[in-house]
């Protein structure tokens, strides 16, 4: 887990509406990219001011504002104020530790929520905080740090093929969420992979290696959990509502996006059941072997502790022991030692312990 | 389990809209049955080419497309052309990782959902994705594969009458959905039975197989109420949905087949609880085991360790134990070795060991 | 349980509409009763035939039918065809597996449940499927065999006072369900009396056979409650409707059966909450008196072994033990052998377990 | 626990509408308090006859008769016929097996609930049914026996001041209404300090009465819950009951005593998890103590059995065994019993055993 | 815990309206600091009377009364008649045992909930009441006893900059219970170190220490609970609340705020399902331990007590035991001595136990 619900309140104390970034600190630089697209062309740059970013309001063109890493928050705040958004939602694009939510305002629409996708070692999950503004013919989006998630996205746009080319800022927006719903898929899949490994542990020899394996991965469900049940509400919030940027045309594709979503919340319901079952499976398993070993452990004793004291008996040194003279003695023992642990594994026989 | 939650995200990178077929390929070939009929006659016959499949277009009759196989994605997709099928509900025809869900477009329905059934070995399930297309006087079906569990529908429209003569394309849906809903209670009977099984060995002898099987169980009973419970959501959508599609006749044969649906998620919802319940049995059961062993292998210690301790002790050497003369000293100790016994014997009795 | 969700699905292959009785089949005959009564009298007879039934149809009395035993399709059938009954109504009527559900229907109500009641032996419940069809003045009763639950309400109807003068057919079918609901408040004080019965087992000596009726009782409650909830929808749709078959002053009388029926579901739910309870006492007991037999053998064993060592080492037969020479020896080691066990009860004491 | 779900079924058979008394009768004779007050005066007698209690009617003063004890039935119908109650409200009241609910009438409104306090032993609580019957000016109680807990209404009537004097016969019965619940509110205290000693005992010294009291607990929380939740749904119904027997001016006490209610409820929810808590401690802490028995045990087992081994090697009685002749064998077996110890007590020292 | 629910009923028998202080006495004495700002400038006073606090009534100035200790209430009465507040309201303000809870009045809103925050030692969390009255231009503020929680919200009014200068009382009352809930979420922050701290301890040495402060966390979370959900539903109402105190330029600000006590019941529900997580890893591992405890005993007992039996074999003083005699006996049983264990260690490890 590297997304803890830890510093939750670290601007506490401050006024609201101070733009300060916060979050763990994961970029040391804040790279913008501008994309521009018409029906016909699209470039693509890096942005060195805020005019770079502000040079295709007047145009027709959709233009994609990628910032990745938010340290520069005086770059963000320039931003916020050429394209009049609401202090406070600068401030939840900085706060890292927003809940996912959809906001309708006049002129746009924010879009906050978590991207996650494997730390690459063992079952521990990254979460990245990502924001969306979408504007009439502008998309903004704000990442925490540097990545390729959207290196397919960009593509297409660079082909400048398929429905890109009809479709609006609307659909480009859809694009990127549908992008980062699929990493939500993607992290159950690889779930299902360690789950099913885990599974066969299980059968073949648990130990508590399984037990903290089950336990990280219950431990993850409830943060992936926490980051899609309300990425759920925000797709639907989408499809519900009636602002004008998003199109007829394009509201189908939110539908699909949600259908996505509801695979990720039952994928993420359903591996919590597993878990839930594996766990039972797992204390069960120790209980049996327990039994399995106390039982080994009783049939030993049982048996032998008997024939002990009778050795023990034949030891002792009295002077007056008849049995000691006896010359069958030592044979009719024998017989002794040997039925006793007979008639006592029939009996354990009968009581099925072996 | 053969339907398992993995590879939800495999076409994950590819633009929307591209015709993938993605699932695990169960069919080499995709064979398309073609069924028209009238109130007067019904024909039959295997489609060779797209052309075979719209010739009855213009006509009064109804025509069923039975597609079985989706490794022809050519073929669904000029389907798709020629009934203005929308480019996404192609591609979740062909992507068999759906969620169960129906949707009103202004031409047609389109119903996506599982089939299950035994697998015939042991408790696992086999899953299939189905879709439906309801069109005014055309209803296609897709299926991942070929198989017969339509041949009653197919012996009823061979035989052509009861209702088929008298109600449209809406009521043929009907009798495929309620075809496969039955398949849903068939299930639940096959559970019925392999529970039951399992309650007898619970109580004749719990073991590790049983643990399994019971794992087994509740692992198949959360991937099947996955399928069920949007399957529910599914035929109340049709039932509420006011398309005219569905004939008022109709509709009061979508409410049985509700009724049905409602009646597999109770059974779900049933057998889930009494695999809770058999879990908390057999844990219970394994703890009753322990307690058992445990209390006979201590009243066999500690009857026989006070005893041996006794014959140990004169079993020393020492020059100087005047015991050892004694005559009588034999036959005391048997007294205090069958009288230490039967004390804790009592002792243990009173306790409620015995 | 006599009730299993078993053969939910006997019918599955026949086109719907197709009357078959499925069900097991309790009744070897088909008995109809028939009441006909006004303000002023009341007759009674066993028809013979459908005329016998349909007889009272163009006068003012109310008329009710009474049918035990649904093996005589055919009777049913032409009941269903005189008084225009849907054809899927009456396959609810005979397939006995059907969830508890209320339909209104133009001319008709139809309500489909469950009559239950203890079995006798133990704590299984037997369960029976019944129907009532309340036309405008006709009501019709279809039980699945002959019992005498409904002697009280035949009783009074003898008696041919109190209410049923003033009230029509609405008020007999209340009647009838106020009966049914009863005999579920009666199955539950039944419960009660099992439930203390346990709880004192529970106290007095724990062992499997209590685990096994609680296990039975919890599997009880699971099924009971599958038939009681969907009874609380059932009462609640009746009050809620406004078909004119139910006349206002009736529907007072509604609202109390509805509260019985509350207090049913409550009573369930309160008995799942305390088996439950019971359960985890079953198992806390269990695991203490594993410690308390564990701490006795822990005792003897740890006082003991280290005794038996002691007297081991003067069993050894070394010619050089000077301790075996000396004249003290005997008597020092037996100071020994009682501090030994002393010193350990004191610390044994000291950590509470004696 | 005095109030059981016991005998829900009692008048089972009896035609609807017929007034019996069923409960445990906790009474031998009905007294009726009738008390008058208007802003000037308030007058407080015992009723012998009905008179007594409709001699108000037509006067401009509220009237509240207290009726305690369910024993008079000749009484409560003759009220009933003179107030012109419905014969299913007077039923309700008769019998204490209702469920709590508000039903509004015409020209009275109707409350059913429980009182409940500490039975004063241990954790068992009373039940007691009361109803209100609140009319115009007139407002009835009906309880189960005679007791004090209405004194401080009373007294506040007798001093005839504060709200009492502007306010009807509904601040009368919120009166009574906010005393019971006040009682509700006291049992959670009176819990609170009991769950607070069973703590204190878990900490202490958990044993099997622990576990009893925990239980009993956890049952009679079951109870208050299933008197307390309707309870709420009670007061929530009056406060968006649109009844002109409830004034404008009265309806925000009543919306004081719906927040009581809510800390009722919150409360029983917030000992409920608690009380699930300390179960799950019980158990965790008898597995602890399991745990730490269990090694002592082997500590000394493990310890000693190899030593004893090693002393019965050498009180073998071989006639060629040289060892024994050695001089120096016994010491050096004395450095090895001495050793072996040591070396296994490091070790279960690094397994962090001791 | 310093908060119980305790004392929930300390008032009970007296009539409502009766204004006494109900609470854990916090305060000695009554503090009222007046804040009185326009845009221009803002000026700060302790109050010594009335006076004091009503003397800004008629300026246009936003004035913010904090009360601190509510030991003085006849000042409380008196700002109530001044202020025209609603006797009950009063009431609530004084008795410390109110549910969080929002009520509109016609001139102003009232709000009251809980202050939380940790109390230094331990897991132990702090819980302070708090109401606040929301007038025209009056907010009041009634805390239990002093501290400085609101120096943050002082301090810019003080510097008399920001929002403060264009947005009325509605802003000032909700920079204070922004306040409020940064102080929640700094809360959770503070049990996300200690719950990190506990795993640490689980996987290290998990003790009984352990076990007592996962409950003691569990514990402290149901009342966090308690108080932080009704908080959220007192939040959702002054969102939807049309009251128009609350100005709509100030809306989106209890928007943001409603955010935040999202992520605070968020977390809240995180920690309790991590929590339970813990438990159960933790009585896994306790059961681990036992297995790990019962393998090594059920190792040593049942490789020793065989050996210790055939010592005492050759241990027994017959005197016809012809292996006595032979020279090689001795030796042959080392080898036995040597064998037998080689056999059962090879066993145990085909078993995995080693």
């Amino acid at each position: 887990m590297t997304e803890s619900s830890s510093s939750v309140s670290s601007k506490s104390g401050l006024p609201p509406g101070t733009l300060v970034h916060v979050g763990e600190v994961l970029a040391t630089e804040t790279r913008v990219s501008v994309f521009d697209y018409t029906r016909e062309r699209s470039t693509e740059h890096v942005a060195k001011s805020i005019d770079d970013v502000t040079q295709y309001r007047d145009t027709e063109s959709v233009t994609w504002v990628d910032v990745e890493g938010l340290i520069d928050v005086a770059l963000i705040e320039s931003i916020g104020k050429q394209f009049d958004i609401h202090p406070l939602v600068l401030e939840d694009i900085l706060n890292t530790h927003q809940r996912p939510k959809f906001e309708e305002y006049d002129d746009y629409l924010f879009l906050v929520f978590k991207v996650i996708y494997p730390a690459g070692d063992g079952v521990s999950v990254n979460y990245e905080q990502m924001s969306i503004l979408l504007l009439n013919d502008y998309v903004f989006t704000f990442k925490e740090k540097q990545d390729d998630i959207f290196e397919s996205v960009k593509g297409r746009l660079r082909n400048n093929k398929g429905r890109f080319k009809n479709l609006g800022a609307d659909y480009l927006a859809y694009a990127i969420l549908d992008t980062v719903v699929d990493l939500y898929l993607s992290l159950q899949d690889y779930l299902d992979d360690i789950i099913e490994s885990v599974e066969d542990d299980l059968l073949a020899n648990p130990d508590t290696v399984t037990l903290a394996t089950i336990q990280r991965i219950r431990r993850e469900l409830i943060f992936i959990r926490k980051s899609s049940v309300p990425l759920r509400e925000l797709v639907g919030g989408i499809m519900r509502s009636d602002s004008l940027l998003i199109g007829d045309g394009t509201l189908i594709y939110y539908r699909d996006v949600y259908d996505h979503v509801l695979r990720v919340t039952d994928a993420v319901d359903t591996h919590r059941d597993m878990m839930t079952g594996l766990l039972d499976i797992y204390n069960s398993t120790v209980s049996n072997k327990l039994n399995e070993v106390m039982k080994i452990l009783t049939v030993f004793a049982t048996i032998f502790i008997p024939l002990t004291f009778i050795t023990g008996i034949y030891g002792m040194n009295f002077e007056y022991m008849p049995e000691l003279k006896w010359h069958w003695s030592y044979p009719v023992l024998w017989v002794c030692l040997i039925l006793i642990p007979v008639i006592l594994l029939v009996y354990f026989k009968r009581k099925k312990w072996l």
